[in-house]
């Protein structure tokens, strides 16, 4: 047999550098982990969900519906929690109805599903430089074509992104562009939070590009960090600008409740939602019930809120560790921000000190029992620019303070 | 704007036949349902699946492990509880190893992976007439070429296979052909379980059709009502069958424990476990942590076995009022088999009383406030056969036995 039986996705789909860092850690018993995306575990809510479960299933309405199929767009209570919360953050000014709003396997499986619906082999997406690794893989399975734009702490770079736009009507290929991807709130990998500014002035872009397009392109606005934050002042979504009807978002409830308990969920464009269901249902027809109905207690007995501000103040306080540690080590030359949120902070050394998988300096800090993720691992494969490959994400999410201080110090000695 | 931004999945894609019978059993609220897959209500463990949760989050350990991520393959433990099961169930004959297992959001999100993982647009499935409509559905949408090959009581017709697979190799279409998909055990929708004999041969069957094919042939084997077998012997897998390396087995807790409680689980071929793999790690890295923590504690405690003890009783029971009613209320012409386990008896009409979605018995029967699936819906558009049209899935799966007594009562009256 000299060939095999794959599709050409099967073929093509590459093993995400993630796993080979996974398996680092594996491997390297004492390593202190600043690259794992997981989250703190001491604060996992386990008195919590002993006792929403209990309250689920010890009602037999709520027990039955928890331990039995029920619709793929989800459970119409925990949708209905979905979009009040939502509109309390929003100040009631989303356009975010109800029977748009579908229950997903954490935002990731939001992101296949869109992936799925809108883009054919070779399509187009913009993705900000960096972005969301696993949505790179995504795309490099699916073929889909990612173009870089800058990425400011303020958001997206609107200049360079209508250079983006431009460069594609010149190429004639804004046919095939249906998307900008944006990690607004507390971006992984850089913890930059998008401003609404520069959320509403996208979309005003997008849509000039419309009719050269010949279809809508979508403002697609993965918000999974949003609710993480410990400082500073919540940025409405692109539901609430002008432009909205192409406003595709994507919200998850894994981080900020628990990893473990997957759910996530989208508002979707009217013309999108029956799409996207039944895909759904094809790969699940619907999240698994029992999580949805901890998840529908826990928003609505106020637990969900509780236990968001402890994990805020211990992401903060984590955080502090990093930042105190980054300022006490790291050579001024490195620059990095100050999170206001999420898990991650983001560190750029001078061009001339490459950070990559196959780099020294990536060496000799795993020879140290200290993992990051390589900048470059969230960068598109975008020709049109060269990619970067001197920056670090560093999380506090899953390390302890004292193995944070620690693992900072010691790439702080290998920067000297 | 004249164009969608679709791929042409997205336009594809059509509504599912499921849900507007699920619709009209929401506008029918007097409606005896026999056509839903659902499980039985009353008999879903509620109070062990509370215990199950205590236990699993009152410990520190695996309550962690349960609210955090994990990896994609699955929950070590619950992997190796499967297969113990599996082998068990085997005589420990399977070839089933624990490091090509994967667990996932129940056996529908296997076969949509597999879907991915192996078919091109046209590429060729051979599936059971009937068979599953749901993989159908993904058919459908990917546009994969299903084609019917005839099913008798104790499983596929292997002249009719072998017919098949000599038409594909005249038409010069064997390298488009990747699989042949069986549902083994208490067929849906025909109850049918496939003798062992038979997936042995079909397995050589497909195997010297190799050659011409370019590439493995695979038998996917999906097993997912295998446990819900209420009287008569066990039948192994093709995991034990010579050959064994070209089967995909899938396999599910689901049906068995809870639906809500969404979790099946493969055993692959060694080259197909990275690459199912990587694509379930861009869906969801991960089926969610506590639902697999859940199964293990229920495997590991035996609480899944007597849950199971007493279902298998229950449908037994549910069966037999239905078989009681078709044999009292069902005229002599209309074909049908006693069920030894899943959720459906398979009732053929006459061919000139058709049973479809749109004939005049359809509606007469909805008229008198019952629901069944229509037997066409069963079977693929494979436009080398005309479709048959007479023919019911009646499900006593979901409603009480009083309602199956009833429901069958209204199409005796509507047969006669």
């Amino acid at each position: 047999m000299k060939r095999n039986a794959l599709s050409q996705l099967g073929q093509r789909i590459a093993e995400p550098p993630i796993a080979w860092l996974m398996k680092q850690t594996l491997e390297h018993p004492h390593i202190i982990s600043l690259a794992a995306g997981f989250t703190d575990n001491p604060s996992l809510p386990l008195t919590e969900t002993q006792e929403l479960a209990q309250r689920v299933l010890a009602k037999a309405g709520s027990g039955r519906a928890a331990l039995q199929y029920g619709a793929s767009a989800g459970d119409t209570r925990l949708r209905e929690l979905t979009i009040k919360r939502l509109q309390q953050l929003d100040g009631g000014k989303a356009e975010a109805p109800v029977d748009r709003t579908i229950i997903t396997n954490g935002s990731q499986q939001l992101l296949y599903l869109l992936s799925e619906a809108l883009f054919d082999l070779g399509d187009i997406v913009i993705v900000e430089d960096p972005t969301y690794f696993v949505f790179l893989g995504i795309a490099q399975s699916r073929a889909i074509d990612c173009r870089g734009v800058k990425l400011t702490p303020e958001g997206v770079d609107l200049a360079d992104l209508e250079r983006v736009l431009e460069t594609l009507r010149k190429e004639g290929s804004l046919p095939k562009l249906k998307a900008l991807y944006l990690v607004t709130y507390h971006q992984n990998p850089t913890g930059y939070t998008t401003q609404l500014e520069r959320k509403a002035a996208a979309l005003k872009l997008l849509k000039r590009y419309e009719k050269a397009a010949g279809h809508p392109i979508y403002l697609l606005e993965d918000a999974a960090y949003r609710e993480l934050r410990f400082k500073g002042k919540d940025v409405p979504t692109a539901l609430t600008c002008a432009g909205n009807e192409r406003v595709i978002y994507a919200g998850t409830y894994s981080k900020p409740f628990a990893t473990g308990i997957r759910v996530g969920f989208g508002v979707l464009p009217k013309e999108l939602f029956p799409i996207v269901l039944r895909i759904k249902g094809n790969h699940d027809f619907g999240t698994a019930n029992l999580l949805q109905q901890i998840l529908a207690e826990a928003l609505a007995t106020g637990a969900y809120e509780r236990h968001l501000k402890q994990l805020r103040a211990r992401y903060g306080s984590k955080a502090a560790a990093m930042v105190a540690a980054i300022k006490k080590h790291f050579p001024a030359e490195v620059v990095w921000r100050e999170p206001e949120g999420g898990l991650y902070v983001w560190a750029r050394t001078p061009e001339r000190l490459k950070t990559g998988m196959k780099s020294a300096f990536f060496k000799r800090a795993l020879a140290q029992d200290v993992l990051y993720v390589p900048g470059e691992l969230a960068y598109a494969d975008d020709k049109h620019r060269p990619k970067p490959n001197h920056e670090m994400r560093l999380s506090f999410g899953g390390a302890s303070e004292k193995d944070i201080t620690e693992g900072i110090a010691r790439l702080g000695r290998l920067l000297a």
